[in-house]
């Protein structure tokens, strides 16, 4: 199923082709790695992961199959990177939450934005709509590490807020859970064209997260 | 891959085989449609959709594939009985909560209690980890049909809350979201082996819900 370059390049978000352009040599090769993923990204979000072809991809980009094979050395490594840059946007979101300053409940909700835009872009999409059961195991493990390690950070900037008074005392690794999975399931239902943006929708949750369901009654 | 039946068969919570009881005749094509249903669920979960065959199935049901075929058309109609099966789960506990009598926000928490124990079952996990991607277009529908219902039902019982003053105002829609997806998301971190049961990590999440992270500070 070879894709259409013409309506793929149109798509809002995809870059021009880093091939088109004349840039210094000693970046081109990163850009156009870089490139590769940004395209499969976005093309297993559109098409679903089985179903995307390093041919589709390859069309995509208006190169030729070989061409890719310079970047890239099959469809699995690609999926390893988009798990990987999407789960970078978290730790970058995490990295300015752990350098705030203030209570560690506001740099907590601070987080829930950054990772909120993460999950609704292209990686985020494959993170958890492709899932790490399409790795093989050297690649899944590598990937469940990094997730130990967000969870684990998460969690320490819970434990700050217990500490600083900011949150009150609950089980911190529980409240982690659920705190990740009702982001995470964003993936699930967030469609681009809907009436809420996610920066709208990351409000609304840090509302409920805030303050809880608990009325006057 | 064939199953080692033996080995399955001692896995906790595998009943013994309708094929080997003597059972009232007009009940016995039900029943073993019930078990293949069953005994598919726990071998998805413990092998994975993809690397399940009808003859796996077959094998840890001590029957042939063509008796298998008396009761389930193919694999796909299986993931769907299951997917259908797990919905209904959690449809009998909003059915509860709905018919319960008490503040909206206890009768939420008792949905979330019946929800949180479909979730961790074998066919919670079909639900969740094998997703309805690998269904076809029909069936996918129809299972969409089912979740939306739910969804639906689940927002009623927030704004019943929100009506009789037991929850707070909230954007039901997104509430309802955040509180599926923490629910849903304990299918990828859920181990039968944890420390904590399914009941604790729900009593956990409700008092999470219900009172939110804001702490004196």
């Amino acid at each position: 199923m070879p894709a259409a370059p013409a309506k793929s390049s149109s798509r809002k978000g995809l870059r021009p082709s880093p091939w088109a352009a004349r840039r210094r040599p000693r970046h081109e090769h990163a850009l156009k790695r870089e490139a590769v993923i940004r395209a499969a990204a976005q093309a297993f979000r559109q098409r679903g992961y089985h179903n995307t072809s390093l041919d589709d991809l390859a069309a995509s980009l208006r190169v030729t199959k070989p061409t890719l094979y310079l970047y890239v050395p099959n469809k699995e490594a690609i999926l390893f990177e988009c798990f990987r840059a999407g789960l970078a946007q978290i730790q970058a979101s995490l990295d300015a939450s752990e350098r705030a300053s203030g209570a560690a409940r506001e740099r907590l909700f601070g987080f829930i934005r950054g990772y909120a835009q993460a999950i609704v872009g292209d990686f985020g999409w494959c993170m958890l709509r492709a899932e790490d059961q399409h790795l093989g195991a050297v690649m899944s493990r590598r990937i469940k590490l990094l997730k130990a390690g967000i969870d684990k950070r998460m969690r320490a900037l819970i434990e700050a807020g217990v500490a600083d008074g900011s949150i009150r005392r609950c089980d911190t690794r529980m409240t982690a859970f659920a705190l990740a999975g009702a982001l995470n399931w964003m993936g699930h239902w967030y469609r681009e064209d809907a009436s809420l943006k996610p920066q709208e929708i990351a409000e609304r949750f840090i509302d409920f997260f805030n303050h809880g369901l608990r009325g006057q009654a």
